[in-house]
């Protein structure tokens, strides 16, 4: 039994804040240790790897490439950080894992979702999340939101091409949704933060009342 | 029509010496240009990955990880240097490709060919080459060959891990050989370097007559 969960969901959605309400609360009622994590998360190789996909001066990354570039990236931060802590029996709590990957590379870079799961399954070997917490918002809400960010920083507005790119993320993540089944559970993102972050912790604590201290 | 040609063989092989040989007698008959390259081919980001891959200071890169690196750079180099010259009419000759990662990450690390087989898939997207020269040698004259070179280099001997590997790797391209059906021109690399020379020259012009002059 292990206690693997990942926060999935486009730009916008609310999901750092969400982790960051989470943790206090999760460790303040855990009885097991937590691990908060996202790739590279730390993993010196994958920290390289993210340092090719990431930097500046690339801008001619092929988006297969970059696909592959990330899934081994994960597979360092899977080997090196997550499946340690598992073993260890901590409860782990990663920003973003493979969904992101068929959400952002196989629908929003037009790769195919398929061909993108292959080559993360073939870095994961079949360790998928225990749970998901999948932040579901529009992708107009969602627009909206990065937008008035953008605004609050003085930068210019979303060109249709970065619109475009978010309207094929969210219908990508709205397509694992549909094919997930148990493992993820849909927050609505279009709620208060307090709402989400409760809803989060109910989910957690229905999934794992093992990893929870008794009241 | 393309004329994308690859060298492949376990380490012993001879290939560079059949490469270098080569080079020159098909500048001098061929009618169209020659690109001679092997990963990661001065290919910027290409270069960055193996950079990643070859740091001595990474001794604990995992093997899926790194065979997802070696998909990574060999997509770069397929996209931005071997396709354009395809392109332009050119032959291409590539030293190493899909059939090494398959026999040394697959057979030699062990982590299975057909899941290398799929994650190389996905970087090529279906462009193998048009013809493939693989160096026939017996592990256990590539073992002598690689020992030889080692002593005089005042090197220690091959370790038994090293020699398990290579091992595998020719089981490997034996496999492969096996499979590809005429992709592969099987040339014996127990002959001299002349006559392994002269027999490759011969297949890649039975299979390229259009590209050289009429003598």
């Amino acid at each position: 039994m292990s206690y693997f969960i990942t926060v999935e969901g486009p730009d916008g959605a609310g999901k750092t804040t969400l982790i960051q309400g989470l943790v206090d609360r999760l460790q303040a009622d855990l009885q097991v240790p937590l691990l908060l994590t996202r790739e590279p998360g730390g993993e010196p190789l994958a920290e390289k790897i993210r340092g090719v996909i990431l930097d500046p001066k690339h801008t001619d990354l092929d988006p297969r490439a970059e696909a592959l570039l990330y899934a081994a990236s994960r597979r360092q931060h899977l080997v090196n950080k997550i499946l340690p802590a598992l073993a260890a029996g901590k409860m782990v709590l990663c920003d973003r894992y493979v969904d992101s990957s068929i959400a952002y590379q196989g629908y929003g870079r037009e790769i195919g979702a398929q061909g993108v799961a292959a080559i993360n399954e073939f870095a994961i070997e079949g360790k998928l999340p225990d749970m998901t917490l999948y932040l579901d918002l529009s992708a107009q809400e969602g627009i909206d939101r990065i937008q008035a960010n953008r605004e609050e920083a003085q930068q210019n507005r979303l060109d249709k091409e970065a619109i475009d790119f978010h309207e094929r993320v969210v219908a990508g993540y709205q397509i694992i949704n549909a094919q997930a089944g148990d493992r993820l559970v849909k927050i609505d993102a279009s709620q208060s933060p307090d709402r989400m972050q409760a809803q989060a912790l109910v989910a957690i604590k229905a999934r794992f009342p093992q990893c929870f201290k008794n009241d």
